[in-house]
């Protein structure tokens, strides 16, 4: 049989974000070749359960900074991050894993995040409290479940490209992420762009193309 | 054969609301003869075309009082309307026409209602501009199509209860007023009731037996 | 990283309804935070599943009045409870864990409710042998899986709003509760106010919101 | 080419119900290529609008018996009808061009019906007025749309078998007929036969194979 | 708290088949009770699996007759089973729980049944070698998963009326019975009834109903 | 503007079928053009109404050899056609115009076919009196609505591959052909390959891929 | 009545895109009423057909800019056009209109774009043929619809923004833009941003967020 | 009772491909009792997990050829297989599990198949790296998840016909491989077969059945 996997090292210098490994669905054996193919690069894994992480050769281990609550793992050195130019907007705490994905994948690419959390427009005025704050970045990432209303409100008030993350969090019509999902898709505020449900890994790639647009940094960074 | 239909003439002494016609698949000869069977006795029709109201007989056609853009008709005398105990609240002007049918349904049973337009979340300040007004009526009905923002944020703003009406207005993943019935059923903020969609009719109806818990009114009535 | 919670106290004075803890999905660090900022305030905890509760120290489990079925918690000193204005009917025995959640969360605010269970439509005499002491309330909770038939048949019998919670009671095409949502939405009986899929704590919110229209008391109260 | 279509004569004996032309989506040459195959022999046409019809031959349509409520033509000479041992329910009046496809199938096999109309359980007196007359036939259609309550109460009131059409009569959630089939499919009281939305002309097929297991034995000698 | 239970005991009389206790989703408890209520009267369980069956007390467990197949249990004597008029027909082996839910229910009530198993349309000649016997009987009842077809094909080749139980045996687009519910609704071939997926209780109920149109038995009875 | 099109004349000779207008949101103006472009080679055109025919400059028109029924149209000049090694099987009459597209597809190719009409498996003495002439071709496509019986039955026939091709005709959950579909896919019988619903076109590319590994050899060198 | 509509003159100072006009649903009085209000402001309508716009009174017919392929205008002056920063790439010529919508969008707002037509992957040399010249932009808008590999295939290929706007292009498991829509989201180049289906303007109202990152800085001073 | 299977010996011999079991949903007995009956006859295993093979008779366990990855096992003697006409392409490493389903099929009925795994067309130089060897063989079986981008592009470039096999890898809308599936079936290149979700048994009997029309082999088979 001919080998399993084929990293794309290459696709940082072709679309300014670095392949990473999709860790659900491969086995200990399949991971753990990966990361050996490494060899001194450095990797982000997404997907990796504690549980995955576990089976690991231990001296694998050793070299993985894991995250259990967003199950991200950075594979090499860490990385000095810049000021915030992304702004994360977390609808709910239990939003907080995916929003967690998407600043860990930032920060593997030398990007931080300012994050701001349980804003629900149910008490709207929890979110205008840190609207100002949320202004000064150059690009929004909206994370939301059950009926993700965030969405439209936030991208009514600032001008900044609001990226959506619909999250699987809510039951019955809203049980897997569909609500929110069309919710992101059909808000009556343009200029949403909307990624997969629970894609916290797909909006930071997409932020760090927005960003390439920006160069020197749009604004002072905030808090 | 037997007969066609067999009014509920006491329907509203039952459950406080009088029953309609829903016109919709209904022959001329079919609603004819209900209106017929009626003999003095007022009626509601819903789902009446005005394409479907040039067929009847002219003899009740004059006799109708019809709406084109709610497609609801009154048969029989009008009748006086108290001042607003209910706020009626549309998103978008598209709407207008669920709106005005819930607003219909309400006068027919000597119910008005103050409607509130065009106060979709994307420009937030239109809502702000209104709230003191909404919140002076003892029952909300929101009236929103697309993804429905309007229920999770209006239902967080007031102490009423709030009747989501979710509207076909939309494209794409909206089509058919899908996404805004989600919105509503997932809605962050609780105390929210739905119906079907476009179910003005069903929300007035809801609205009056909500109506009958408050006697005498509990607001001094809007202009 | 911003705090990971923002208690909305305020939402009771501002819609009459207090916000409770949706513990799905939050870890047990998340949960004791939220509770240590109460600060002597009570609090509604739902979703919160007997294994959740084993994981929380020992001192705050003390404080929590919990109930398995319903998996509610309620956090602070008991509270007296009024004459029951509500009154929840039940389709089944499998539909009761529902019924509790909206039982327990009215009685968090100081509402009774008088429950009627296990008279599913198929056996139409059980019904019939309880409706008048359930014409006596204010306010009707159905709470149905299966196909829903209650909600129609109900909403024909009595004048007060009904209130229709769909159960995931079901299988097959009834499984998660679509078939119950479906026909709650599409009830041939107007006046129905539909929550989301066993969503017993929304429909009690609704209830509230309903009975603040009613004072003094509709009815002199159910035995 | 081969001929188009080949009439499976032969059915009636093997299975106890003719052929039917299925009359949608075929062109006026073979509709008339197909009745000039019948030589004499009956055939029953479903699914025949009034406009398919003005485009068939005059000496043709001269030969059918068209009715287009429900859009049902019997070609040939006419048959005596037997006593109804068959009772159609049908919720609406709308639901009515349904509940007439089932009763010209039946008629056309020499069945009669007996037709109770609009007896949704919104008003649930008008049925039970008329449990006694439905409770004297050997089997039981019911036809209704919405969210097809009727089904549930009906099988729970007879000991007949009760077969459910439902009906693509209703909007938003009901639009096509989903909620009532589903109902239909998760009836808590069992014993309910579920047909295809809309297809009367199934109904009956299926109240004619329960027939013949009354009247005479229907297994004399299978070989 | 009102009693959690309402056993309809006077069920059969009225339509013909005994309330049965559907297990899942009530705690041993709520069984128990049940079981105590039922005073010397028979009881059928249906849903009750091995290990919710554990959890009874044993002196109860004792008089259950419990088949782990079909997770179905008798509550009492055992009773005479009359010869087969009753044909089941399967599809695959893994069709055979939900035959025997079917099987099971016509023994509690007395009727025997013919089993025919693994019988899918892929090899047309194991269907017809058995299809003489199956004409033999009064009412089929076809239980198949994935795409179905047996419905469309069983029912071109007998008289007697075919219940449908589609199974939830599948992957893919067949996963949890819905392509093989599909195909019993919209089969080409008239005078199919179909039941829930999986509900081989129903279609057992199904022909109860059928079987009281026929008395004396109306064959001979299968080998 | 850039050119609004670019025919990919290549693709015969790199996939072994030539590309196709998909006439279907063109306008009258766009086909003309690409017919323009054509400049001597020849062209099919798939989902070219009637209607879209007329708005065609005569000149074209007059080069177009149409068929209405397939929605077809070859534009150049007729081109000799082998004896069939494909056979293209149709459930109903109703499914002839998808089939025909598939036959119109094979002749553009140089390729007869054999049809075979109106065998549904309802009368399956229809299909077993043809099924020797079937088995004789080397490559089957079964077009068939509904429930799409014919697939299983058929695949487990032959020993060809079989092309199964839903339609869309049908109603209620058959409804734009997603039962004769799902059907197809999970079909019992193994060895079936589904092409997109009503897509003879498709089916006819995927059986030329195929008549390709017969003769000559399709791999002399893949250069 | 209150009046019909509030239009958000403000909107393009806060949030960088004016508020259009979608005019379906909306009556021609209403539309005139608010171009009325306009007062020498510019806006744009989208969804606005030809039938439509043929309702308007001929003053102020005479004042929009009308696209019929597009069903978009402008009311009020003609304004210059900024060289191209944004690319819009177009599966096929039935996607143009979408394409138009986002160009015309564009351009309403003073930004210049290049249309790449017909480059489905289908024949991969036709979009490898421009993807220098597509490299060159600083966003890109991918418009497909059937399956939208494009989305996919392009985001691996550049290092800008990817807004994938599905649309409705299609027939079967295509229909009305689902597959194209779920592509888009799934897709398994991370980086791409998704609209609803057929939102040319929304795909150009983010975009218009995403160049203000570049050139002048977007946050000067959010205050 | 009758017994629970009827191997169809004769299969191979009728349609090209043997009978496998299906083993999801068959007791340890069954399988047990279906190899029994085997006699010497060799036998494909799909869907047996390792949990399930533990559970059989430690003598049939020792005949069993097992592959935990794709859940099958070959019952009976090893046999030769032929060079490789066959080649799967996998676009990621976690769909290696349904590529070896296919793989281990072919090998059981004597045809070798040559492994591309890893060539999702993020990267599209992957893929173009092996299109030559591809291009090589008589039948391509492509394998992926997610949004199935792969199949389109693939057909696009070789003249083989192309099995697409959608598979379940992928979450949000991409869970249990829906948006796979609708991109195979609505791919805008013509001559994909597509078989159902993680069905590669299916696709290597279709392989088979195409593989036939080629003998002797079309091509000198690959490295």
């Amino acid at each position: 049989m001919s080998e399993d996997f084929r990293i794309d090292w290459d696709r940082e210098r072709r679309t300014g974000t670095a392949e990473a490994v999709f860790s659900a669905g491969k086995s200990p054996e399949q991971i753990a070749a990966i990361l050996a193919a490494a060899e001194g690069r450095r990797l982000l894994l997404t997907h990796l359960t504690a549980d995955a992480l576990r089976l690991l050769p231990a001296e694998l281990k050793a070299r993985l900074d894991h995250d259990p609550l967003s199950q991200t793992a950075v594979f090499g050195p860490a990385q000095a991050v810049a000021p915030a130019r992304v702004c994360i907007v977390a609808a709910g705490t239990s939003d907080l894993r995916v929003a967690r994905e998407a600043a860990r994948t930032l920060a593997f690419h030398g990007e931080g995040a300012h994050l701001v959390a349980d804003v629900g427009v149910a008490g709207l005025w929890r979110l205008m409290a840190e609207i100002e704050a949320i202004r000064r970045h150059a690009v929004i990432i909206a994370v939301a479940g059950m009926e993700g209303a965030l969405f439209s409100v936030l991208a009514g008030l600032v001008e900044a490209p609001v990226i959506a993350v619909p999250t699987s969090v809510g039951y019955g019509v809203a049980e897997g992420g569909r609500a929110a999902l069309a919710s992101a898709l059909s808000a009556c505020a343009p200029g949403i762009a909307t990624v997969n449900i629970d894609n916290g890994f797909g909006a930071a790639c997409l932020a760090l193309r927005m960003l390439r647009l920006a160069n020197p940094p749009p604004c002072p960074a905030s808090a």
